[in-house]
């Protein structure tokens, strides 16, 4: 699973109805931004797990929801290593 | 899901049948040229989240479709960081 | 889907028996040499379009198929940027 | 499989509930850091094999389990190479 | 699929049933090492091709295999580009 850190809710108001009514967060893997399905109820600032490939789906709701990025948890504390972003 | 730039849309009339007639888009992810399976309906310039792992098929319609990326949204507002693609 | 371009094909006479006899070509994805099994009959200087992840398998004609790269697609025109092989 | 170098258990209080009470731990691979389900009991230090992809799933003990880095395995002996973390 | 170097067998007695007793070799991936599950029968110095993804279980033996990297054959002739290892 990727450490990120989350960065913004992301608006996305044309997209396939297979989303639901899901959020959606911009994250920031390393120094690449990465959008990820919120599972669990998180905010700007938060340090994430998130976990991708496959587990994505389950890790949603269900085994047919199309997510390969999936917020799985809030790390209860973190310290990014210095000049790095995870 | 990535974060993707749509530049044009691509021919390929040699292709498997399971493409079926769909659209396929060349998008920029960072600096890297990609193809996605279009599931929205978006137009050059667009900035979109593709969703990719074994989630872009079902999200490009059926569980059989050989997509490895798919784009399921359209960001309504974007702004790309300075000297970088996403 | 990514697109790179077929250099040659690959022989290895010493093969799982799932590969069958389906013939696999050495393709440039960027600037890093990979093996893709070859669902459309390419040669050598084809741009193609391959699919990774899942999606490989079932594009290389069964679910069961041993792939993670498959060739789905020659593209009709392509130009490559300069300086780069994609 | 990676080989990586286990670093520190990881808490996360607030995560879905699908992750059970597995053990989360921090690895290094190269020179990042990502999250794994401990399969095995490893301990801060030890050099690991990790199975990514949906292989991940099964590893961590079922077909549904959330996860997409597994640590699966220690290693007897391992030399990193100079100046590197793998 | 990846062409890979096979470096030397790995020795891991403490490991998940799930991986049996089949053998795992070190390769390099690039200038990168990783470990393959052996389902030719390769030595040292072998280049050889690997499979990825969820193709890499059933390659494997089975489609519970927890493996995300497999070595499917053997190349019967390969010549690394200069200054690199793949």
């Amino acid at each position: 699973m990727l450490i990120c850190k989350v960065l913004k809710p992301l608006v996305s108001t044309n997209r396939i109805p297979g989303f639901e009514h899901k959020h959606l967060q911009v994250v920031l893997d390393g120094t690449s931004r990465k959008v990820a399905v919120d599972a669990v109820g998180c905010k700007p600032d938060d340090w994430v797990i998130c976990v991708g490939s496959s587990a994505a789906r389950e890790a949603a709701g269900s085994k047919s929801y199309p997510s390969d990025l999936t917020i799985v948890g809030i790390i209860d504390h973190w310290e990014p290593t210095a000049g790095s972003t995870s």
